[in-house]
């Protein structure tokens, strides 16, 4: 990787204080959410420093640094490159060894009973789980007989999840459904078929990060809009035509990590602006059954603006029923659908036929899934909102009508500092600048309310203390961004 | 597209005549295998004529007959473009309008009770598959109240896989296991973290398509060393030397598509070459406990060749138990393994809980499933080859001691005309090309044996029709390759 690539990835280090620390830290949160690929061979010291406009000792302590903290391996004369530390197993060791990815499990999570886990959203299976596979299995031997090999999909499911679609309004057939491994499957198949390396993407910011890694590997061109308001359709439509914007991706519903729910004016006129903009629209719907209070009226899918086929929906197991099923699915035109089926192929040629039986099941039963659910996350999301309001009254957030997650306002960018105490303290939570393009909002952090009451009363707690570490003693770490 | 492009893609076609209808052949292949993709700009006439150095009469004539098939579609003033011509449901319409995909089920096979599948050779599940899935069922409860995602595989089933191994002479901890979601998805993986493009990678001949299209995708550059007379180990180790080659990718057991059986000497002298060359070596173990005859001695993995981390193996589900899971690993070193690990999450964060818990008693009960899948096979290669050698004495073949098909020999190039005459008349098989890198190996066909005896029968009796009407009928047809 020559030093000018590496310089364009880290952005400006230089306006914070020291910058060899800063320069280390950015580096590391590239390690860290994967934008810098294990064993990249790092640039020679000159040559970044000569990018950088920095001094060539300022590069020497910020590799010393990340030597140090495990995240750089050097050799004599075979240079230098990006590795992970050892996985940490006690809250005894320092920062620098904290397991690495910040809203993954890549890593084997510590065993320790106590460490709280609010990196990943995600909740366990439904009461009526166990019915649902019980008859998935009773239906097993119809498929098991044959080779199993479906690539679009069961043909039962895809016809449960079109009627799905129906009842919301979105007239659907079958054919316009491509069951997938999982909604990020989904969408690294669309990233494949919609966009090409070098076409222009709109994503939201804040955004779902795995989302942004795909459009990253895909060689996208992000153009970020933000939605920590809420959303700008004018601004939107503008940015579209201006960056001649070939696909925008959106959450409408409890946008992740935000919580926000489009209003259908702001639907409508986003469709509008894709239609003028000659965009596709691709509408992630992984929370869109997630509402706290299922007596509400609920917006229409994105999709029942549309009529030419230019909103793609993405549909998901995961957060509604359990991450354990991966299966996902796409809603689009028949003819797309049988694109995407062709490219799915080579990945994965097709998805677990018994998650596809189960969530078939789920599916039919979903008002009972969803009251499950409601119910369970309404209490977690008070639970937290007391919890924070008691213990970290500086923080700010909006009760979210839907979704799994606080989006919470620190007062000062230093999320990234919180979230490496907070990890010492047995508290895992994702800061900010992962659901962000270029590193910003250092003043969030996600805070998902799946686990029981107790345990989040517990993880703030923890959080609180991280937090006043972090105020305590600016001057004995690196300076956070900004500041 | 550029013309110059197209034609490296094609290769020679000016050698076959009439060269119109070559090039019209050889652009459908690359549609049909989806080297080409859907909605990919064709070069205009003039530019694709020059780069081939053919007459442009003979390019729009091609591109005449690939309209007229239903692979190209055109529109005034915005070119032309490619196409997959619609789903045949009825054996009444023409050849140029057969499905596409030659090996895959991307597309709605014709409901006809009476047509036969031999395009993928994969069965339905074993005997045993029903109490292995109740005993899942039971131990899923443990895991359905977590959030479901293990990046890494269930340590359970990795600790069973390891066991596996170290079982047949290959001592492996779990943290070497990666579970998957299929030995597709395996193989994409290490296409990521071994390959980089223009990488140049060593793959047999015939081999198994799938792979060649993750390889091609990548961007790697494809070296193929012939196996149809079983490997040549002193060739293959002269080219990677020569060709400077990163990684090879073999399939020692059973090979797909020849059947062959790697012997021990020749798995010491690879893993040897692999490593003088400096190559990851990626054995593919999809068919190994596939023997017709359990009672053989089994050929020892080629991981126990290995010493130093260069031999990446593949183990699948799909095969063995049934293509309905979609369940595959990996084993190779820990630190490799925890790279693959990260690589995994963008693409599908994590595979099915359940499908691995079914694998997990499968594999502690693999010696039944061997067992039962040694003497169906059996059944099924000794009735095709019979009727093999009634119907169609021409077609050579040997009898392989394992996997799921025969690879026979027609003696004549014919393969493709064959396959497509056969189409129309109720029965898919895969040509040889498709399993080659350059359109060679028109003399083959792949015949999977897992379907009963008497619809194998049926078979043949079919693509012996097929046959007889490509001999007595050269001319009304565009000629073969070399005839």
């Amino acid at each position: 990787m020559s030093g000018a690539h590496l310089a364009r990835l880290l952005g400006d280090v230089s306006r914070e204080r020291p910058v060899y620390a800063a320069l280390a830290r950015s580096v590391r949160g590239l390690v860290q959410d994967g934008r810098l690929a294990l064993r990249t061979r790092l640039p020679a010291e000159r040559d970044l420093a000569a990018a950088l406009g920095v001094s060539r000792t300022t590069v020497t302590a910020a590799y010393d640094r990340l030597r140090d903290e495990g995240y750089v391996e050097s050799r004599q004369g075979a240079g230098s490159w990006t590795v992970l530390p050892p996985v940490r197993m006690s809250s005894a060791e320092p920062p620098g060894a904290a397991p690495g990815g910040r809203f993954g499990r890549a890593h084997p999570v510590p065993d320790d009973a106590g460490f709280i886990d609010l990196g990943c959203a995600t909740p366990g299976a439904p009461a009526i789980f166990g019915e649902a596979v019980a008859a998935a299995v009773d239906e097993l031997p119809r498929h098991s007989s044959g080779p199993g090999y479906e690539p679009a999909g069961l043909a039962g499911l895809r016809q449960v999840i079109a009627d799905g679609y129906a009842a919301r309004g979105v007239p659907t057939r079958p054919d316009q459904i491509v069951v997938t491994t999982g909604a990020q499957h989904a969408f690294t198949l669309l990233t494949q078929v919609l966009i090409e390396p070098g076409d222009a993407v709109m994503v939201e910011r804040p955004t779902y990060p795995h989302a942004l890694g795909a459009l990253r590997r895909r060689g996208a061109r992000l153009v970020p809009v933000g939605v920590n308001e809420g959303w700008d359709v004018e601004l939107a439509a503008g940015a579209m035509r201006q960056a001649a914007v070939r696909t925008a991706y959106t959450i409408p519903d409890f946008q992740n990590p935000t919580g926000r729910l489009m209003p259908a004016a702001d639907r409508a006129a986003l469709v509008d602006a894709a239609r003028r903009a000659d965009a596709f629209l691709v509408a992630d719907e992984t929370f869109a059954d997630l509402a706290h209070d299922l007596d509400a009226p609920r917006e229409p899918p994105l999709a029942s603006f549309d009529s030419g086929g230019r909103v793609v929906t993405i549909g998901s197991a995961s957060k509604l029923m359990w991450g354990g099923l991966r299966i996902g699915w796409i809603r689009t035109t028949a003819p797309l659908a049988r694109r995407l089926v062709l490219a799915r192929e080579p990945f994965d040629m097709a998805s677990p036929v018994l998650d596809q039986l189960i969530v078939q099941e789920l599916l039919l039963r979903v008002e009972d899934v969803r009251a499950e659910r409601a119910e369970s996350l309404l209490r977690g999301r008070d639970a937290l909102a007391g919890a924070l309001r008691e213990l970290l009254p500086g923080w700010e957030f909006r009760l979210p009508a839907g979704g799994m997650s606080l989006w919470a306002r620190i007062g000062a960018p230093v999320a990234t500092l919180v979230a490496e105490a907070a990890e010492r303290r047995g508290v895992r939570v994702v800061a900010g600048p992962v659901f962000g393009v270029d590193g910003v909002l250092e003043d969030y952090v996600r805070l998902p309310y799946v686990l029981p009451p107790d345990t989040l009363r517990l993880a703030v707690e923890r959080l609180a203390l991280a937090h006043r570490e972090v105020e305590a003693a600016p001057a004995a770490r690196p300076l956070p961004a900004y500041v």
